[in-house]
């Protein structure tokens, strides 16, 4: 039995609430030893509800903290850079909410950083832990569908966030397609060298005084020469909307379902089954698993799955794709700081 | 109960000789009076087959025979320009096969001469009439997904036509894309306004040649502002896989099976069903309900269904899409000829 | 090309106005000669509407009719047998549809006219033209889920007929199960030995005064050990819904979908999709194709493939599952009258 | 934050070695405080491997610990009476593997004691607790489907267990259908009071030998009139087929999937996906959820949701599902001991 990971949590929003949960009840090795929020109030809730034993509005005081071994890093993207580069000096095991930073600069800062100290920094691309993603690299990867020759995505959130939050979240391709971005490149094995990306607002007029779009397709060109399209929308009123497909020379492998459950009933209507109504429903075990990979690779002494070059190169696919559509034409890729 | 209508199939080649069957054997009201083809044998092997009375290699002779009263056309396309002029001045019905030519300019002066006639002239949008889509167009009429915001298609064969047919099929846009391009004009009621192509040869080298591509993606804007998008491959090794989808502001629709029976297996090799084979089987009901409404239409004096501007419309979107390939940039439709 | 089939068809109700008007224009080699009803205006306005040249309320007249080849008998089953005798005597070929009778002498009776005469005769036990039950059937012969073990199947009507129908129905297993043991035996390709009915009035009261139910199971024993179960229901509200299952010793095989169209829609209520509503649609083509099947056999002289032998099975299983129900136990077949 | 519950596992066979370990890590409020079985190896290595204090071949020491507040039973089923009997005695909690017992005279004793005691006793029905059957619970609780009419249910396991696990089984009805049992009276929210089974052997020889079968069948009725059948089948080559509908006046509701992910391939040889392989597979999450409700209920002081009425209900509907298929005839059910 591996010792128990000592863990911090920075940043109590939604899913900083989720993940220190997720700590506290359901991820085996580790000890939630501290969580940190600059609402004092809102870390003094938690620590009370999950019995942790440290709770501050100081996230500097947390990681410092010298009992904490590891911290998981869930406040704004804008505080990520400063925060990560605290961590490596205090010596302390990352975990890292996406994106990892908002300007590509930083991104390589940050990656050159955690290289040269050598530290463990794992970028939360959860898509990648999804039971059904993870099979689907699997079968990949052995072979069961040929050469892949093209990707796909679609990604539409139930509804547009608002105003606040579109204000600050770098725009559509950085915000929401970067997860396809990252999945692109983990399903294919492959670089991404080139995206055209166009877009419209189609249902949320206010998006455009922030130059942003409501639904969006990115073309990507792949070093070895296949392509793939990703869709990005705000406008699935219907339920949250995520699939992937390889096309193979072999066969095509799907990967998504609109069902919650395997539960269907007919009536005079016709057929009518749950549809998942956001993330955190449809990615409920892969947020749990990632963090159970973060502590047991801590435990063992592996290293990142999910690496800041992993977070680097979306944020770089991402911002492409963002000029891409500004400047209206295919923009190539050299993963250079810009 | 109307009288028969008289009906001659010009071209016997694969989808000219399913025309003929099916009016032979599985449409009412009609009555297969001739079939036409270059190679005369072919129709003499048709006649003999069907029980067809009259069978030449004498095109022109059929459109002119006074007992004829529709035509269903089924040569090359770079002959349908010809025929359909010959059949409007000889006031034959007609029904001709996508797309009606390969030119914009044929396409124009093809529509013109049909309206100033007042001439029938029905084109071969058989996916119109398949009951999936034919259903989903009502449903979105009637409001089932409020109003429409994306249009999604997929369409991919089993594997690329020889190189000869390559040759003069007018490259992948033209000869593929453009079923999708006039699904997208049926099913979101509304009009392309601008297209931006892409494409790359990612499996069958020799389509470089030609300047074509096996696997195509057209980003589309509709005048009234939706979007959408519409992938062509060719590489669909599994089988013909078509499927459509509109998100609207109340839900999305989607159209498109994989599976020929309602039929499963399981076993230790995990679950199996038939897949379509090719666009024979797939659109088998379709072929039949267009010729059957073509007749239909005929006996009481209804106009087309699937007008010369339709035709028109649809080689237009499919060539700007060809020119921003070729070109690279986005590419308005001013539905003039080039 | 062989010569056309004259053909007649006697029994103008639902059933057979749908018969009649698949003969005259979706069945191939025949020609529809005479439609017969004891209402002699219902085969006028048939003979009107599809063009018949005789219309009558003389059916036997009709079976006499020296032009007649082909008679396809729709009357109430409780003329079957007589009609069937009268047909034989003619020299016609027969086609009938189920159940050949209500009682078993009469059954064993006309197969034994049958095979004396030589004569042709089918029965419309339509299930095994349906392509998935037809596909089930050819997967099954060769081996795809080894040896066969256990037959399951469902079939559920949307609602209970009204009474005046259920009055000479012969009771749920005859009038309704009968399908589904015609299919066992046909999927099975094995003779069902013993039956066991069980059932209850759960939903239309008025059917305890005929001793009918609207809920039945029938367990079902085959002469090679192998076992089954088949619901019948009166009670599904939601639509019309036949499944069939045949589980081998190396898999399992499932027949059977609600879904009328590859067609979805998603919206905030969850997912829908069309239900089959009756069997005329569920069975629309399998209808088409054992017409089609019973013409070109005609046509090129081959032997009937559901044989009044099969329809006297299916009538003595049927009967041997009335008693079982009726007397609380199991009950043997030896296939002899009763 | 509530006091964790001090916790031990007795029994580490396979599904005692999975609750433990869910103790362990996955269920929150918990503290795993010993582990006991008759092999004391496999105690020490289970506590050795997830840092359990305690750890012993001592059973009944484990039961009388004075810090252990909680029990969880998954000893062979022969000695659940007694540990449960000591447990009451030694006022702990009780989680306790169906089935309580395999005779009825027991189930009712147990029950009886639980009640006099007011003793926390939870039965481990953990079907109940899947996210798929807790849905459609409450789904028909609030209406959805109207009033349950029938209620239909599958469950196949891969293969037959080795001869030792089926001599001292219980034989099918008591050691597999009693799960449908229990779902049974679940779903519909209704007793069972009288049951028909019937059954064969048509792959398994050897179960001749104890007269049980591995093809089963059991048709219900319920109190309110409803009826039912559940077919249960140790033939299922294919994986492990759980399913499950109720019918009712307004539609059908329907649980069960065959697909372990959201994932599909599509090849030349049709579509495949993963099927479930067992038990530990497809109930994973249930295993959680019913000892996270089991925890969280000991920390609320609320009372068991499933009861020994409910396991004593189980017993007896499966005894009278035995002694229906040995003496051919429907058993009434009392819920009286034997």
């Amino acid at each position: 039995m591996a010792e128990k990971i000592n863990c911090a949590v920075l940043g109590l929003g939604r899913l900083g609430w989720l993940h220190a949960a997720n700590l506290a009840e359901r991820v085996a090795g580790v000890n939630l030893l501290a969580v940190a929020d600059v609402v004092a109030e809102r870390a003094a809730d938690f620590a009370a509800q999950y019995a942790v034993p440290l709770h501050t509005a100081d996230i500097d005081a947390v990681i410092e903290h010298p009992d904490v071994e590891a911290v998981v890093i869930v406040t704004p993207t804008t505080t990520h850079a400063a925060l990560i580069q605290k961590a490596i000096a205090a010596r302390k095991a990352i975990f890292v909410e996406k994106p990892i930073t908002l300007s590509l600069d930083e991104a390589r800062t940050i990656d050159q950083l955690v290289q040269q100290a050598n530290a463990y920094c794992q970028v939360g691309f959860m898509r990648r832990y999804d039971p059904a993603y993870y099979a689907a690299a699997e079968k990949i990867r052995r072979g069961d569908i040929g050469k892949p020759l093209y990707f796909k995505a679609v990604s539409r959130d139930p509804q547009c966030p608002p105003e606040a939050y579109i204000r600050d979240s770098g725009r559509l391709f950085l915000d929401m397609s970067i997860h396809d971005f990252d999945i692109a490149r983990f399903l294919m094995a492959d670089e991404v060298v080139e995206v055209t990306a166009m877009g419209a607002v189609v249902k949320n007029a206010f998006l455009q005084t922030y130059a942003d779009v409501d639904q969006a397709l990115t073309f990507v060109r792949f070093a070895n020469g296949a392509t793939g399209d990703i869709e990005g929308s705000r406008n699935a009123g219907y339920g949250y909307d995520i699939r992937a497909e390889v096309v193979g020379t072999e066969g095509t492998i799907q990967v998504g379902a609109l069902s919650q459950h395997a539960l269907h009933i007919f009536n005079k209507r016709g057929a009518t089954h749950d549809i998942f109504p956001g993330f955190i429903e449809r990615f409920a075990s892969a947020y749990v698993l990632e963090l159970e990979d973060f502590i047991a690779r801590l435990q063992r002494g592996d290293a990142s799955p999910v690496t800041t070059d992993d977070g680097y190169k979306a944020v770089a696919i991402a911002l492409a794709a963002t000029r891409s559509f500004d400047e209206q034409r295919a923009v190539k890729l050299d993963y250079q700081p810009v």
